[in-house]
């Protein structure tokens, strides 16, 4: 039998999901839950339901595994324990600061419910947390950077949407190519933000706006841009939408270290990745952990996880033999 | 109380876990066991035994995790199962084609002792399969590629020093840079394995050896040499130890795969180590797993594990709270 996937909130994330479990032989899409007005929610599995959010604990035993598409901000940390006292669920709960607290919350709802709640699953949080935690234990004496791109920072282009006279912008955040060069020598340098990312930015201005202005507002803003050498291009609407529609990211986790017993030997482990879709990424890395929270539900396991608690078998549809013959 | 690790075999990898767990501060090497006679065995931690293996059975409640740094050939498929029947123990076992038939043996061995037993731990197999097993599980539709080096090849270093009239020789395995952009591209391209890996071969000839008749028998060697294109250096032994003593490797795993509901997006995932020395590097990929065998004895699992069956968290001496706040 297919494990019966749910998906809660259908914008990028929520489509996502759905063009994944297409991928996987061993899941079906069983009905996606919306806030909306569902006759207005056109998806694109033929085979699944719309149903509205108010409806979803009639299908506590039709859904094997929730996944919850909402945002960081304001849904998840309501949505996912709410929802892990009916279902197994996975999020992508990206708040690092408050991820010791969602998951407490979770933890006691999934623990209530007898669900597996699987959270801060994606690729940051989730695989780059996944290589960052492996590299430390392997090498105990060592330095970690991270840095992200080239991709599209939807936090930095809605800041700069928010400025008077902008119409519409895209940010792309850069790792500067010295800087990697710098971590993957071994030699442990320290990067400050401005060495280590630049920021360019694509702006449609409206009609009669002061581009210098704009310009301005853009590379001095706190936080956003002030600490970081930061690019604008001003574009036409036509240039933005047939050159800059893509939601492109990516990024490296670097551990450098040492070993011997004079520390005499440096080792480098680096994990990259480089994805033309963000959101569909993040949602293959959900479907697999989903596969996770099937099972270990199935095993008698409840309450909250990260992918740190995990053994990596339970994320693939093959079984231990074939893995090992195969992978190992 | 510390982790108590036991080391069998005192050869370059025997002394890597020495160091290591110099770095790890929950473990303490408490015994080398040695088929020489251990009177001639120096080894660089003052607090620790050196014995005979001929007197490993004593040993039991003394140690918590044995060390096997033997050989795959002949050492490990008769030193893993043996062992576990006394000991948590944890291999490096790398014959690939052979691992499921170690699986078994050291699975029931350690079963009847009620012991724990990791193999093939290190990063190839290890690290290298492990993240080949989350890329495959994140993208099931796409491509692997392997590449290896720059580094030195044991097997093929001695694959030369067995030529007559050859003294000495070190061969470096080259990944070549134009076939790893391609695996990078996402275009998913079949590289043969002449596009894939150059071998440079640092070669000391005997006395009035034919330097010519050496190059040629190096460069048409079937299975080792006659699929690449090879160079051979030959050089004084006095260069040889000056330039090429060390153990250097390393090497990329790469998977290019699509999402997307008309698998219109590409991604690529890749992971990649530069290591000063093999063996060190190998060591403490060990000692993490072996921290990782402890505790699951503890928690009185028992039988043969790999990497793909244990959870990130056990390798870490950190606890779950301070891995999520930190790590996460």
């Amino acid at each position: 039998m297919s494990i019966r996937i749910g998906i809660l909130g259908y914008g990028n994330l929520g489509r996502g999901v759905e063009c994944a479990v297409k991928q996987n032989a061993d899941m079906e899409l069983t009905a996606v839950f919306t806030r909306r007005n569902p006759e207005t929610v056109n998806i694109l599995t033929k085979t699944a339901s719309v149903c509205s959010v108010s409806d979803i604990a009639d299908w506590k035993d039709k859904i094997d595994v929730l996944i919850l598409c909402g945002g960081s901000a304001t849904d998840l940390p309501v949505q996912t324990p709410e929802y892990a006292k009916l279902f197994n669920v996975v999020d992508s709960f990206d708040t690092h600061a408050r991820i010791p607290e969602h998951f407490a919350n979770v933890d006691s709802a999934a623990k209530e419910g007898g669900n597996v709640g699987i959270i801060s699953v994606g690729w940051d949080p989730g695989m780059f947390s996944l290589n960052r935690m492996y590299a430390n234990a392997i090498l105990p004496e060592g330095k970690d950077y991270t840095f992200w791109g080239k991709g599209v920072s939807q936090g930095h282009s809605d800041a700069i949407r928010r400025i008077k006279g902008v119409k519409n912008a895209k940010q792309y955040t850069i790792p500067v190519e010295a800087a990697l060069e710098a971590a993957r020598s071994g030699e442990n340098p320290e990067l400050t933000t401005r060495q280590k990312h630049t920021r360019e930015c694509f702006v449609v201005l409206e009609e009669g706006a002061d581009a210098a202005k704009v310009e301005q507002e853009i590379v001095t803003m706190p936080n956003y841009f002030a600490d970081y050498d930061t690019t604008v291009h001003f574009i036409s609407e036509e240039e933005l939408l047939a050159n800059h529609s893509g939601i492109p990211h990516g990024g490296f986790v670097l551990r450098s270290g040492v070993t011997g017993w004079e520390k005499e030997n440096k080792h480098v482990i680096e994990y990259s990745l480089k994805l033309d879709s963000n959101p569909e990424f993040t949602s293959s890395v959900i479907l697999a952990y989903a596969r996770a929270a099937y099972r270990l539900a199935k095993e008698g396991q409840s309450g909250c996880k990260t992918v740190f608690d995990i053994a990596p078998a339970y994320l693939s549809a093959k079984s231990g033999e074939e893995l090992r013959a195969r992978l190992l």
